[in-house]
């Protein structure tokens, strides 16, 4: 899990911009997390929607790359529970399933005091292309 | 229309923190834009789900404002189509149906060069509270 | 919980057309089940698309509706994960969140095997109307 | 296009149940009816969701099986707009994209009145079997 760990710590120039960091990997499963600044609100002053579900979709970028092969999101899902407009934030992903050309993985978001702020499902199609090898030739 | 247009351009920081521009709005419409910059890429160096996300929800946020009453996202659908890393990118929004308590929009994400790369659906729900008071008071 | 299940045995004509029974009710829970016939499959000889949403759809409306008042989905997202083509297939709805407007639930739809065949996300209304008043009214 | 309409009038067994006519096949869309019946309406006395679903889903189907190879549905998204009783139902669906292996499509549901009841989007994986060789096999 080490190289998929650090590929996307440092390859995954948004993830960074937004400020969003990896706390866990494990086959399958990511969680992931972003303390809320000034920069991350709307119009009223709560989390942005494309906030949460950047921190969401970074999680199942990285539970559903785990695996060894490149994965990418072909569909994503976003309701909205709770608004919060500071605190640190995570998002947990986890795989519901995966065949060898697809995958589902869905996310909670929750803010530090354990509420439930949005629910995420997203689905990937798994290329043959090995992530570790892409990667090697590009650092 | 001109609040509106000038309430998200001030108020949302996260849209501005990002770099999306708004191009035009009109009642249950809106248009708005992005250039490609390196801090938008993903870990594959094309750009993030979660910055096509951000457009096309900022589109159907200011298109389900438009009309006056403070709306809220409950729920978004986005399907990836292609994979672009550079140049400007639009998201428009259009509203499909509207009633006192909720409305749907959808809006496709295009390519300068007139691709389609993302379409994404989104409901939300209608509040009483009127956007232009809320504006006056924060000012 | 008795009227409820009585509510939906007595007067959901399309899912008794259909052949799904109700296995059980909670607050904010239902489970129900359906016997694969001939009738339920598509071209390809699987189960039809639609079966398996009438069947979650149902475990969703049952469980969103256990609060007593009347619940109407506005929204509902599936993916298919694997086909079958006899047997018992089950969907059991579980309440994800709820205020006084809008509740959100998953159901999972899985075979008698135990494999997991799709899952499913909803979202409700809910109106101020109470179900057990309209049902006396109606019965 | 003969053939393609040719199956699924022949073979799709839950449509035929239900009571779902095809209108008109071309490449890439379809166009589905059905006339609303008791055993259609739910426990409140208006069309089931499942059938909404199951309307759409099919002409999604047909459209995406117009290409002459197997398409099998991965994901659909529905949010229901208005409710009706009777009346003839309609749902046309049309394709958004394609590539070798995915394909998007929408459709809207609309009733014999002209108002928009549902509107619907869907997902296909496309297989390397055609659709043609296999219905002959069965027939």
């Amino acid at each position: 899990m080490e190289y998929v760990k650090e590929f996307f710590d440092t390859r995954d120039r948004f993830a960074k911009f937004v400020g969003i960091e990896i706390v866990e990997v494990n086959k399958g499963r990511a969680k992931v997390k972003l303390e809320i600044r000034e920069e991350h609100l709307n119009g009223v002053n709560i989390i942005h929607g494309g906030v949460l579900f950047s921190l969401a979709d970074y999680a199942f970028a990285i539970a559903s790359n785990s695996h060894g092969n490149v994965a990418v999101a072909i569909n994503s899902t976003i309701s909205f529970i709770k608004a919060v407009d500071r605190g640190t934030i995570f998002a947990e992903a986890i795989e519901i399933s995966k065949n060898p050309k697809l995958g589902i993985y869905k996310a909670d978001v929750t803010h530090e005091s354990g509420e439930l702020l949005a629910v995420f499902q997203g689905m990937v199609y798994r290329k043959k292309q090995v992530l570790e090898d892409w990667y090697k030739s590009v650092r």
